[in-house]
């Protein structure tokens, strides 16, 4: 396919490159700031463009991966060609675009993408929605040619999602920067927690959460759970989360 | 060397196949259930007794692994024997030991480990602490037949280990399960935030968490935070903990 990218930030450079490896051609990329528009189309042998209105009608698809409150404006300027836009955001509803084309979609990968960080894209998830079948499926065709993991997702399901990802991976990672805190304060390397974090994320590819679940919570260890609130009275906003936490794991149990 | 082994449960269990595989001798595998020091006892090719009486004092250490608050009648019990006696709790102290026998130590790894799941054991951090000097240089020495990953930490260092594990691994598991949850409600399967819970985990491995938290927090996008919050409006536990959580990472940008 013909795809236009617009953005370059972190899930712009990887879909354009997913694309480009996968066969596809990308018509241009824009990006308000050139130089980062050049960066990337240089990388997928695109042309670079930093106004909208240079855009080259003669593409399949638009590809918006830009900050969720820029989609609309962006949607609205790029409707006129009438071509498949599709945007990439999880927390976007697809009636933001279908508010000015009915040929509009999503196609959200669902990843925490750096673009100093190669990622297989094969084992990233991509969820596609289309305003009706005949867009639902060809975005499932396209993803299937950079993916292995392609989902019909609705937008409803998709704000799910979303919410979900913040407690799958946001949070884990800043209890994480709890961790690394406590030893430092301690002199200790985060190095020696590195393979509890890994390992704990392994258990989960082929078990559920629940059923791993481990610590002095599940256990209700009064006494563990006793100490540690102690070693942290100097901590309140730790002690909080602690206390909470635990809480919620001793009540499901 | 010649090693006792006494406890079955997850620590004991990958500790005596890694020492038997270092090329170590188990003596005796003991547990209060004679099934459970069987089977490990089979599969090390060691004795299995279930009596501290029967305990072969030709032996060159004896390990303690068992509940935490079994650790000291187990070490008075086998203080008589006056061998090198270790404990592998993250939570104990040295001192519990050593009110019984200046050859003492602690022997503690750390990983979540579970029966039926092998793990390489030679990337587990290890972390010994002993009595005196000579010891701690033995249990160093030891313990790098079976990881490449040794620390001498001492009690104080091993206390907040513990703690810092409670929210690098039981409380990342605890929000992999609420996200779990969100999905099953709305008929989707855990396996589309498997790739990401992964990703999240290994970006650590060569990062610091701050460098590499992302989500709405660290943005201070309100507009999404107040979304979220809204979707959880049925959920008071799991709102509590998103506001909390967010509130502590947008403390600390």
């Amino acid at each position: 396919m013909r795809i236009t990218i617009i953005g370059s930030g972190n899930v712009a450079t990887h879909l354009a490159a997913a694309f480009k490896n996968a066969g596809h051609r990308i018509v241009q990329v824009y990006s308000r700031d050139m130089q980062n528009a050049a960066l990337l189309a240089y990388h997928v042998g695109a042309e670079p463009i930093d106004n909208l209105n240079q855009v080259n009608p003669e593409t399949d698809i638009f590809i918006i991966s830009v900050k969720d409150d820029a989609i609309i404006s962006t949607a609205k300027t790029l409707s006129k060609h009438q071509k498949l836009i599709v945007h990439t955001s999880g927390a976007t509803d697809l009636s933001s675009l279908s508010a000015f084309t009915s040929n509009a979609g999503v196609f959200y990968p669902l990843q925490t993408l750096s673009k100093n960080k190669e990622v297989d894209f094969f084992t990233v998830p991509l969820c596609v929605e289309g305003a009706n079948e005949t867009i639902t499926f060809e975005l499932e065709q396209l993803a299937q040619t950079i993916s292995n993991h392609v989902y019909r997702i609705n937008s409803e399901q998709r704000k799910i999602l979303h919410l979900a990802a913040v407690f799958a991976c946001n949070f884990p990672n800043y209890l994480y920067s709890i961790a690394q805190q406590l030893l430092a304060k301690h002199n200790m390397e985060f190095e020696l927690l590195r393979p509890l974090i890994l390992e704990t994320a392994q258990k989960v590819q082929d078990h559920l959460p629940a059923e791993v679940q481990t610590g002095p919570a599940i256990r209700n260890d009064k006494n563990t759970m006793a100490i540690h609130l102690q070693m942290l009275n100097g901590e309140p906003e730790m002690k909080n989360l602690y206390e909470l936490l635990s809480q919620a794991i001793i009540k499901n149990i």
